[in-house]
């Protein structure tokens, strides 16, 4: 029976062995949520960057930049993290560059060790967790976080995969179990759940209630994004 | 108002400012605990070290040294990690090294920087919380886990702790909010919830069921111990 662990935040990813493992990298408000729609709505590429810099690089490739500060679209810039922007009349048959600094680290630390790194989300959970029991290997769910510090949202939704695989995999640490006791305890209201985060206050000032709500929707997408090289493209499985 | 926070895992806390801050630091199996029980039977001093070999250089100061490995005394040694080596008739007047190599980091690496360091543990659960409340400052519980790893029996002690100042003291970052979750879930049946963790089959093998009983009892204790060097003596407030 292969294993599954959930490692809580980036800077405790040198504590797990992911050789042979699916890393699932987790980073729900907005990275991950906003990825995941992209590729469903046909983006032919999204290639996570660390921050609005690095984004520069890409401006004469044709690529679609998205970059936000402080919750509004850096001037210039054709959209910014809200999943709304991912739409298929916006994205489809296009390369996007979406700025994001705590799933960009994540993905790339995670890419230099792991057999494969793949995107999860509330919105292909399932789609997510039945891919993992097919491929039957080992599985690090990664939570991004917030600047290397432990958050609910993540942890949730790491959870949210142990209730789905905790029949076909050893659940191996304590992390694992921490959220899947979470998960249990929120999801009747994952929302409210998260009022009671320390990012909550700064979502609120964000003004980004709606992408919020939309990044807490579950089984809205098929698709799965897996990274190869620089770029999250489609897995076709 | 003072902020409470949890710091999951030592390999975490240099996330956090703790220059103003009490540390509280909590290694629920068995150091923390035993440290308490020892302080409250009038140890004189508990001196934690790193490993076996460090103990041996306090071998010829008349202290009492204290190491296991794989559950049994180090031949040569005067006792062990359980709690129930740290009885008044054992430990009265005596300095004792004790070998722990999770909580000994912990507190060595929240020296460097914290206002002060005392050590917690459910044995002394309402006397370290009252005493925080007494001191109005920031606070950090610091869970010394295992190998930098979440546990879940530091998180639990945690969550207790957040639940006697949550009205006291700002909430201030999502791994408390998790702790107190998990606390609440959990508190009714301790012992029941660990033999969820990682560690519960290598306890078993430990052969220190009574120890973990122990550990897990609430306010047995009234003293507080604090670091004040390399020793730890019986906090006077």
């Amino acid at each position: 029976m292969p294993k599954i662990e959930v490692c809580l935040t980036p800077a405790l990813l040198n504590l797990y062995a992911i050789e042979h493992s699916i890393v699932v990298v987790i980073d729900i408000l907005r990275a991950t949520s906003s990825i995941t729609y992209g590729i469903e709505n046909g983006a032919a590429a999204i290639i996570p960057v660390m921050n609005v810099e690095d984004c520069l690089n890409y401006a004469d490739m044709g690529c679609l930049l998205a970059a936000e500060r402080n919750g509004e679209v850096v001037k210039g810039y054709d959209f910014g993290n809200s999943p709304f922007s991912y739409t298929a009349d916006k994205v489809a048959g296009k390369t996007i560059v979406l700025t994001t600094t705590n799933g960009t680290k994540a993905m790339r630390m995670a890419q230099e060790r792991a057999h494969q790194v793949i995107v999860g989300s509330f919105l292909n959970l399932t789609s997510v967790s039945n891919y993992l029991k097919k491929e039957n290997k080992d599985v690090l769910l990664l939570c991004a976080g917030w600047k290397d510090n432990f958050n609910l949202e993540d942890t949730l939704f790491a959870g949210a995969v142990v209730q789905q695989l905790r029949n076909d995999f050893a659940v191996a640490d304590d992390s694992s179990v921490a959220a899947l006791d979470m998960y249990q305890l929120a999801k009747g209201d994952l929302r409210a759940y998260l009022k009671k985060s320390s990012h909550s206050h700064r979502l609120i000032k964000l003004n980004i209630e709606e992408d919020v709500q939309f990044c807490l929707k579950t089984d809205v997408c098929k698709t799965i994004p897996v990274l190869e090289g620089e770029k999250l493209v489609a897995l076709f499985n």
